[in-house]
């Protein structure tokens, strides 16, 4: 297939724009799908921060890393949290919403006030050129919401600070996830929100 | 730029999909871009079928394409009627909706039946594999008809008959187009509808 699903389509992007050696953040590390891929492309001289508020998604992320552990720190925090546990620039991140698959409590999911804080300081490290993946969830309770604060905030922010692209299959019988991409195009602190 | 503008980015999909020595359609000529774009990259073996219903969009492409015009077909026509123009198999095809950038009367715009008709009858000559791009503006009067049409239209479209994208950039100020980009799964003559 050459129209990419939403995953492949964001590691593509990462693909793309991370440099072997790079420090990148996974901000949702879940079940560890994407703290593997980023742990092998950054390789032996990078270094992946994983982040996850539930200690059973970093246990088995861990179980899945095995050896590759190493170039990964794995964080029980939220990634709004992320300048506590990250100060160097950053070569690229990926977020994955809503509740942890397989978890325990699938009322436990990402929330808009912390994503957003989460993104706006993941725009902050990362370098000029890199790209930012949120693979974003509707289907379950409140992903609406997250949903539509998440999209009011990425459209507001200024088009010479960063480009954001929205990437969605359309004729899917399953709600499928969509995808926002935001890529930095000047150094800036803080990202300006536009009216 | 990693991600690409829209324009740019229907034109990487059909690099990636349509063959040298294939034949393949501008279902809009429009003032030629397309179609020089198409008329390159198919080769001296392949060809282009470049419809419009406006004599001056085709004297403007035909200046444009010079020694290329070899390789292309100019139709005086609506590209609903593509199939008394074309029979065989295509390797691709683009549509740019909207009227005719500089053109004499900016009110002669792309319609939704005929837009319609013609994306179902070229996803008919399509091969399995190829990829159809329709970039959609909506910032003119009757433009956001013509958009609800066809997306409508293509969300309907059977999952395992083709894929259906929409790619767009969320945060810019004016108001770009977006991009649709269906891939044919497989055969068919006629896409199905799903409810």
């Amino acid at each position: 297939m050459k129209l990419h699903r939403v995953l492949p389509y964001a590691k593509e992007l990462l693909l793309q724009t991370v440099e072997p050696g790079e420090t990148v953040i996974d901000a949702t590390a879940g079940n560890g799908n994407d703290t593997e891929f980023l742990a092998e492309h950054v390789g032996e001289n990078g270094h992946v921060f994983a982040f996850d508020i539930q200690q059973q998604a970093l246990d088995t992320t861990y179980t899945r890393l095995s050896s590759l552990n190493e170039r990964v720190t794995l964080v029980l925090d939220s990634h709004a949290n992320v300048q506590e546990y990250v100060t160097g620039e950053i070569g690229g991140a990926m977020f994955n919403l809503g509740y942890l698959p397989y978890g325990e409590d699938l009322t436990i999911i990402t929330e808009p006030d912390s994503t957003i804080k989460a993104v706006e300081r993941i725009l902050g490290l990362l370098k000029v050129g890199g790209i930012v993946t949120i693979t974003v969830y509707d289907g379950h309770k409140g992903g609406d919401i997250e949903r539509d604060a998440l999209l009011s905030y990425v459209k507001h922010l200024h088009q010479r600070d960063v480009h954001v692209i929205r990437y969605e299959l359309i004729n899917q019988r399953k709600n499928p996830p969509f995808l926002i991409a935001i890529e930095k195009m000047r150094s800036f602190t803080t990202p300006r929100q536009v009216e």
